[in-house]
């Protein structure tokens, strides 16, 4: 089989890596210069191809994204509409995304920030109690393959954990299962600390706003990896001021990277990582594309086909 | 049993969880103007006493400290020398400082000191790598009830932890003993992130010094819940504005609440918690005296009693 292949910022290593593991395949490196048997080519593997990529390939049916997410990736110029886009799913991910948040989870419950706060004041402050981890009540937005590893991790450290998502979900032990839109409001009111990992799609852009942040317990804590379209920057800001949230721990943003001039990088209650959560990893990533493609082969279908409708 | 009660900062919580405990015993609560039948008093619960507090009790037996670090405790003034002394070995610390420890490790492995610092430059550091917690080596200084709780929760988080102590030691699955202390130079050489959990004597004071930083990796990081004592302040501000060490959370100090004027609180690469890694819980602390009091009673030996050779 003959496979496109471009993916920006990769510098050979995951070209390597999939070679190495399709030894049977073709893999042809794009550029706008290279000849090629375009109509050989049946499937693609891609992260930001520039629009002259889908040009003239007829016989084009899967393409592998080097991505969890994918909103981006669905709006890219050129992109065929009836072909089956398949995203990664996990590829070292879950795990890396797992201590991200558990890392912003003791920040918010061991007040690690207000710590922080005190001291550039030079300010000892002992008298300040956390509030033991199971009594912590921890709300993840979004019950995918991240979720579901993320609550696990939780659970694990005795949290109190729970996955809102669309619909009912079977999560692993010790992880409650909210579901559909009616119960939005109730599971903000009962989460102390609130971690957006949903797909960003038309109904969950801007669904970390205001009116959510009213519903959650007062200093309650925000940790957005999901994509910055999830969240309404003013409004959280606006929380903030208030006291409403205590603090927000941020990966994701509208413009990356975060623009100089955006008020987040001066707000003292609000802790930016630059994109960093979760890496998609070289040798997990190729390993997941080819076993999606021996999938593919083999007649199955492959894990992480993208429901266009839907948008992930 | 008639047992004399005093401890610093108890506002009456303490007391009250002892006595609903212990109902069959007479809790004496100390104050200089008591009318106390001193011959009566056969044992005592204590935290930072006055000196007057052990004075003409001739049939004193056990004493029973409010806290697991004893240091401080057994050069009180007045402490009979020929009573035993019984320390808290847990008391809902070891999952405190299991989740202050954890929370460390992950500031130190997922480079979030440097974030930080690069969000004080609105710096946009996506380049910087994280190791995986799997290749992360984590060394413990010290192998009793907390350190071994401590390496547990590590190990259950993936990362890599060894526990040095003076004898060889059965340690929680997945955690390896080193031992002795021709064994500590190679041990700190392992060690990417080192944490001190030793108890505070003669031996370990001064412990976390140059000759120890300059066995570690360079750029390691260095997490001390331990005692102030431990460390020697002057060796690791050279070791960080070398880059020997990248880092440092440290939560105890010679002098506390830690001095206005020393250099830590603005070092940019020390992170100061007041003395709270893990803060003896009173239901916890009165269920494990109020255990130990009923183990002396049938004869046997309680966990926790301090071998004044060693010093805990």
């Amino acid at each position: 089989m003959k496979i496109l292949y471009y993916c920006e910022g990769d510098s050979g290593n995951l070209l390597s890596a999939l070679q190495a593991r399709l030894p049977s395949h073709d893999i042809i490196e794009w550029s706008a210069d290279a000849v090629i048997a375009k109509s050989e080519i049946t499937a693609a593997i891609a992260w930001m191809p520039p629009e002259a990529f889908f040009d003239d390939l007829p016989n084009l049916t899967h393409v592998y994204a080097v991505a969890a997410g994918v909103d981006h990736f669905m709006k890219t110029a050129g992109l065929p509409a009836d072909v089956d886009v398949i995203r990664l799913t996990d590829a070292g991910m879950g795990q890396q995304m797992a201590e991200y948040v558990l890392y912003g989870v003791l920040h918010a419950q061991r007040q690690m920030h207000e710590f922080q706060l005190a001291q550039l004041e030079k300010h000892w402050a002992h008298h300040l109690d956390a509030r033991a981890a199971t009594d912590t009540r921890i709300g993840i937005l979004g019950a995918g393959q991240l979720g579901r590893i993320v609550a696990e991790r939780l659970a694990l450290n005795r949290f109190t954990v729970s996955c809102w998502s669309r619909g009912q979900k079977k999560l692993p032990a010790g992880v409650t299962s909210v579901f559909g839109g009616e119960a939005l409001p109730e599971f903000a009111s009962s989460s102390d600390i609130l971690v957006c990992l949903l797909p960003l799609t038309v109904e969950t852009t801007g669904i970390l706003n205001g009116d959510l942040f009213k519903q959650m317990p007062r200093g309650a804590f925000v940790i957005n990896p999901g994509r910055g379209g999830h969240l309404v920057d003013k409004d959280l800001q606006d929380a903030l001021d208030t006291g409403q949230l205590s603090g927000a721990m941020l990966d994701v943003f509208h413009e990356e990277p975060l623009p100089d001039t955006h008020p987040f990088w001066e707000h003292p209650r609000v802790l930016i990582t630059p994109h960093i959560a979760a890496k998609s990893l070289v040798n997990e990533s190729a390993d997941q594309i080819a076993d999606s493609i021996a999938c593919v082969a083999r007649g199955e279908q492959p894990a992480g086909i993208v429901d266009r409708h839907r948008g992930y």
